[in-house]
């Protein structure tokens, strides 16, 4: 298992209530790829979104994205971390 | 405060004895500023780096980050997170 972090972009005007639904769709399904969500962050005047994950693979954080509804831009493994 | 995430591209090949080493010199002064930086993780294939903070603003950020000898290349607020 490895640590991700995914940016999806073109999310202008995301609201606090958007942002959570979209998690929440993400952790109804993630456990069909062995996927975990953990945190997300969002830049409504940007339109970008990070996710922070725990997953087997990038591909299986996108299958849970994309079955989601938001499929990510970007997906960096990153093993490194403080 | 808000909570701020920034990038910094251009990393590739870091290892976790930079990036801690880093991190450890944002700590060091962030006071000046009233930033605190949370979290960091690292892709070092790619060379982007992602920095968790919470500041009073963009430019306290990258004003620490600048001292510490590491400048962002992209600072976003994220007053959304779950």
């Amino acid at each position: 298992m490895t640590k991700f972090m995914d940016v999806h972009h073109g999310m202008q005007g995301i609201t606090a209530e958007q942002l959570q639904a979209a998690h929440k769709a993400d952790l109804d399904i993630e456990k069909d790829e062995n996927v975990h969500f953990e945190r997300a962050w969002a830049d409504p005047d940007a339109g970008v979104v990070y996710c922070l994950s725990e997953a087997p693979s990038a591909d299986a954080v996108q299958r849970i994205h994309e079955r989601a509804g938001h499929r990510a831009d970007e997906i960096h493994p990153v093993p490194l971390s403080v």
